[in-house]
């Protein structure tokens, strides 16, 4: 079958490879129908990451089940089901308190952008759809796997509420999620940081009020200005940048929490500012499977369409085109279809 | 008047300086009943923060109203009243929302262990007793000027739950507040890490139900052991060291919140730990105003004595030797009076 893999900084090939197979009795082994590149597999395809030459990439991902384990009861094969990047088994202490991606029996989907994919704790992590959705759902449904419940993870962390104003920092196919949760979750306000202008667009369609195109100090003083000086009342911080980081740090006002999702990269947490203003940080990876019955529910009821991130489709053979458009910020968000 | 003053790391002086007046119409003057040394005087004390020779020190007390500016029309001279270490107006948007120790006007209380100490934004800021207290009442009023409230934002910030485990990482007279806070909001489980018998005896008092005396790897490991290998739901870290954040984080389980009150000194927080177990930071300078009145009502009604913290009270006239005491731990807290 066929995989991404990736052998360098900038050197992502579609190989051929054995077909994965069930491993432990907890397996499943899906038929991909949809996958996608995220931000960040960018950290590794620009060398920000360690690569181990020829590891298969991609962890984002539909499909249909193809194989289970004895263990895995509530899915047969033809089941359509959305796959969070991160597996658990939804039954150890850290599941049961809702943080599933701390799970004690963890595994992530690795090689997501192929033709077969293994997911383990199948049974903990899978959601599946009542039968084949239709093919103008599959990219909502496919955001589900990471970026919107990313994004939602990013809102529930900085305490986003009704009435509340939100600022989202970074314009990436997160951020652009966060937007959409953030507005979901009631906030009467929402910034949304961001430059470009196709982005900013989606940042309106899913709810921002306010767009901001400054950076640096020159944003902040833009926000603290919409604020009236007081400063945002929940902040998501959607890139990992200490440069996005301190912005979020720096418009956020005392006793409001940074919510942070962007994978951290040569971050240096201001601890003193954070002290004196008590601005606190939460969040992390994101415990998708806990929010997806409730995601999913809405991307169903027509309520919120994460899927249009997706600017561009692309056909698996041509994933390397589909690295360089995301580093070259040509699209937001590639989907791939076998 | 007779005020304390620091000249140099170890080097405190009781000096005579003029008694303060009012400087401002928001201002009051107090005529101090008692003042202790907090944790964070030892730092200049000990050289660890820069030192302005001759600066009055002291910021924690309780005192009779002796003068008052224009706008301050809810006290009056011979009041008993509680001043927050830290100043606030009570009306801003950051004080509205709960967060007085962000006040746009905030002040501090600087040279409180004297005779006579000023308290700007005195309105918003002092809480008073009905009528002149007990004696004997006068410890755990003064504990409310700081340290009580310092502990109660610890598990505030942790998030502490009834029915859940709480650590407390620090058994200084804050930490000692916060195995009391933890324990009045319900934790089921109040895991004390001292090595002290003194404190250990307190931290019983105040509800602890573990003690751990062990430090760094062994103590994390008696916790993991304690917790089934889960980790503590919520923890209050009330030093402000490296070592002792790195312990906080260590024993927190994914999904909680680390509380911390402690001021940071030569920390560096381990974000990727924080990212990837989604644990978070949350806490700072304590916004005592906002705790005092549901503080005072439970040490009046004798819910809380936390002016058990105080092991020792020496006459203001010896202050230097209260340093001394706290700094080489002969002492958990020392009280000085007039």
């Amino acid at each position: 079958m066929r995989v991404a893999t990736i052998h360098a900084p900038g050197d992502i090939r579609l190989e051929d490879r054995p077909t994965p197979e069930l491993t432990a009795p907890t397996d499943a082994v899906l038929k991909v129908v949809a996958s996608c590149v995220c931000g960040s597999d960018l950290w590794p395809y620009r060398g920000e990451n360690p690569i181990e030459p020829g590891s298969p990439i991609g962890h984002e991902m539909v499909g249909l089940v193809e194989d289970v384990g004895p263990e895995v009861t509530s899915f047969k094969p033809g089941d359509f089901v959305i796959a969070p990047f991160c597996h658990c088994d939804n039954t150890c202490p850290h599941c049961l308190a809702g943080m599933t991606s701390g799970c004690q029996n963890q595994g992530f989907t690795v090689g997501g952008q192929a033709d077969f994919a293994r997911v383990n704790q199948a049974e903990g992590s899978l959601v599946r759809t009542d039968g084949m959705p239709d093919p103008e759902m599959i990219p909502s449904l496919l955001a589900l796997s990471d970026v919107m419940a990313t994004g939602w993870h990013a809102a529930v962390a900085a305490g986003v509420r009704p009435g509340s104003t939100a600022v989202v920092v970074g314009d990436g196919a997160v951020g652009l999620c966060g937007v959409l949760a953030a507005s979901q979750m009631g906030a009467e306000r929402v910034i949304a940081m961001s430059r470009h202008e196709p982005r900013q667009k989606i940042a309106q369609e899913f709810g921002a009020t306010d767009i901001v195109a400054e950076r640096g100090e020159d944003g902040e003083a833009r926000i603290s200005e919409i604020t009236g000086g007081v400063g945002a009342d929940a902040v998501l911080e959607c890139v990992g940048t200490n440069a996005s980081m301190d912005t979020a740090f720096k418009v956020a006002r005392p006793g409001s929490t940074v919510g942070f999702v962007g994978v951290p990269h040569g971050v240096d947490l201001p601890v003193r500012r954070m002290f004196g203003k008590n601005i606190g940080l939460a969040g992390g990876m994101a415990p998708v499977r806990t929010y997806l019955p409730e995601l999913l529910e809405m991307v169903l009821a027509g309520t919120i369409n994460p899927g249009l991130v997706f600017d561009a489709t692309l056909p698996l053979d041509e994933v390397a085109e589909g690295y360089r458009m995301m580093d070259e910020r040509r699209a937001i968000k590639v989907l791939l279809e076998p």
